[in-house]
């Protein structure tokens, strides 16, 4: 039924992820398709709420468990609304994240187990899964630096017990990349933008040539 | 770790639920026991915030699959906050509904599967289920008689249609007490209220005896 084209976009801060899908939205509309970017909650006003709890401040005693599952319920909400009326209608969907930050963040990195953040994603999304996904990989050090850059800001004890995390994190997402090796490209994010814009833009028109009828 | 002992009560409205499960707590604490009766979200501030956004009137978009995880985002948050803490000091928790409500009312009878309701709800609850389930069994008919007396309301076209839900409703229940026959206990909830409670009550009364040290 879903005649469109399902893209996610993945990878830590810094990478320069938001640029590229827009760049990436302006090269597909250029060439004539139809282009949706749209990341969770993307204004779906039911996610929003959910988000809303996620992050407000006063709740301190939010269970890991409890976010992993706000975190698929808005991402059920998100898709049902924004995404499948997409598809549905022939469209290219830039996603920007997906399941894998889930599976790299919660279920890795926080250590609730791939698996088990795996089980509850695929009741939210069903068969709805990305045909491609583009990690835009890099040191969690040299992402720190980029961010700081922007702000004007050296790096510091709090900063530097974060790249702990964020090691785990694209452990996480390296795994993944293994384990899904046919869905997930990888692209070195350390590289010019221009050189990742290129890259990943490549990957997709491999794509769209491959699904031409 | 728990070494209090964790009992749900299930069934329809109008089973008398409410109604016993204070009898229950009254009379297991005038036997010198510690109890704590609740249901979700029962004041735990993230669950209210959750339960808010499902029964939110404006939010008619709601997919099944988005409400289904949310409450066991719920349900999390209530048994690490109230649930576990109670039975870690040693007390007996009397829960208002729990995994069964969802397998019965999401999973059965709102056609989602029993089994993918099952899988978000053990994320969330992990190894604390009740060691004893007490399901109130009523014809709905009879459960709608009896909440219409109080209304003083004459049964109408749309409570008819209610009726084949709870039909199926009860038909999940059914299925599950077959299935986890050594967990749940099944009471005819037809007999009068003071019949219903001395057999709920004998029923615990059993499951302290055989927990005694």
């Amino acid at each position: 039924m879903n005649s469109g084209c399902f893209i996610s976009i993945e990878g830590p801060e810094g990478a320069g992820k938001t640029t590229i899908i827009n760049m990436l939205a302006n090269e597909l509309i250029k060439g004539g398709r139809d282009v949706v970017a749209t990341r969770e909650p993307g204004g779906i006003d039911i996610s929003e709420q959910i988000r809303g709890v996620i992050l407000k401040k006063e709740n301190t005693m939010m269970d890991a468990r409890t976010e992993a599952l706000l975190y698929a319920a808005a991402r059920r909400q998100h898709l049902v609304e924004k995404v499948e009326p997409a598809l549905g209608s022939g469209k290219i969907v830039l996603c920007d994240r997906f399941i894998d930050s889930s599976l790299a963040y919660q279920g890795h990195a926080r250590g609730l187990g791939v698996e088990e953040v795996y089980l509850i994603n695929r009741f939210a999304i069903e068969e709805t899964m990305p045909i491609l996904t583009i990690y835009f990989d890099l040191d969690p050090v040299v992402g720190l630096e980029r961010i700081n850059q922007h702000r004007d800001h050296e790096v510091n004890r709090l900063d530097l017990e974060n790249i702990e995390f964020h090691r785990k994190v694209r452990e996480g997402y390296l795994l993944l990349a293994e384990r899904f090796s046919s869905r997930i490209v990888t692209i070195d994010a350390s590289q010019p933008l221009e050189q990742v814009f290129k890259e990943a833009s490549e990957k997709i028109e491999e794509l769209l040539q491959r699904m031409k009828p």
